[in-house]
């Protein structure tokens, strides 16, 4: 059965760029940078469409497909970056996810 | 032991949002520009350094904890973008990769 | 009265960065990045607003300063940018209207 | 002889989106996001280059009319906005730069 967990995909991305020699061009300002172009390939998508339309946007398998190779894009380097800075994505997210909850509490609550 | 996959930040994301009843805000358009926003604050820290500058990014505190946090904040927004349209980022992110391996062969191999 | 052209602008932009030794970080690179995240704070005012409440983006004096003051930081790195590459911003969209005219006939016309 | 200016141009933009019934779209959110699009366009050609070689981006002629043809996009959707906020574009990086002579100022006098 296929392991597919966050360390993997990173080890796969990391072997993908060493075999190409790619790892020159892979400074963390680069990789930022390739990030925020990904993301705005993902809003490219959305950009004309009204909120109701964005709701529906799998429903055209084409469209479908389109959202989420920009998916895997924007995670793909984003692990990259994670990994030439030795940032832990997932402890991060929790512990932001921590600091949020006390940042807004939730209303009638404490 | 705390478990720290991406369903289970998945799913304290969409607990989060629903607590606030932030829900309405979170059409895909608006999650897929979030995203965005928050990869440009990343692309921030980094605009006017040069590429060396930016590989020594993690060894001042404040910076390293300030690129930890927009990271999360990208991750946040991704795997939220990711609940509201039922895509499987990992699983994405793999299926791309077994495309690029064709798209761009590994030079001298065949 | 003031003359307020966009030469006379990219004039005083220049002279600003020179005089602060701005320039070493004003590489095309960099301008364009830079172009992109103030392009992004000023996305970041209207990512939760729904369509109709981003027509009243301007009602609100804060708001209407705010959006105000990132539509010239656009504008800012844009004529750098420009100005570094030697391009004339006004010519490039008068020929970008060009082809864009054959590019999208209006219907019903020919 | 052909007036170049931008409110000329702003007027263009303005006809050409009436005539092809865009109006709908060009809520001032979707502009303003069209525009950070553009601004990711233009980044990506700069994307995996070296600040050296993003210097010399105009010397290949395709990678030159690229590069305007992004200038002319970032500047159309940023004038689209100012029409439809009725913001002077001019005006607002007027008072920017002399904020910004406040702000910063040059070292060695005062």
């Amino acid at each position: 059965m296929k392991e597919l967990d966050v360390a993997h995909l990173q080890r796969r991305l990391a072997d993908f760029a060493a075999a190409r020699d790619w790892q020159p061009y892979h400074t963390p300002k680069n990789l930022a940078t390739a990030l925020s172009v990904e993301a705005s390939e993902l809003v490219e998508i959305f950009q004309w469409l009204t909120p109701q339309e964005s709701e529906r946007v799998m429903d055209d398998p084409d469209t479908a497909h389109r959202v989420t190779d920009e998916v895997a894009d924007v995670l793909a380097y984003l692990l990259q970056l994670c990994e030439v800075l030795d940032i832990d994505a997932l402890a991060a997210l929790d512990a932001k996810i921590d600091r949020n909850e006390k940042r807004f509490p939730v209303p009638g609550t404490d």
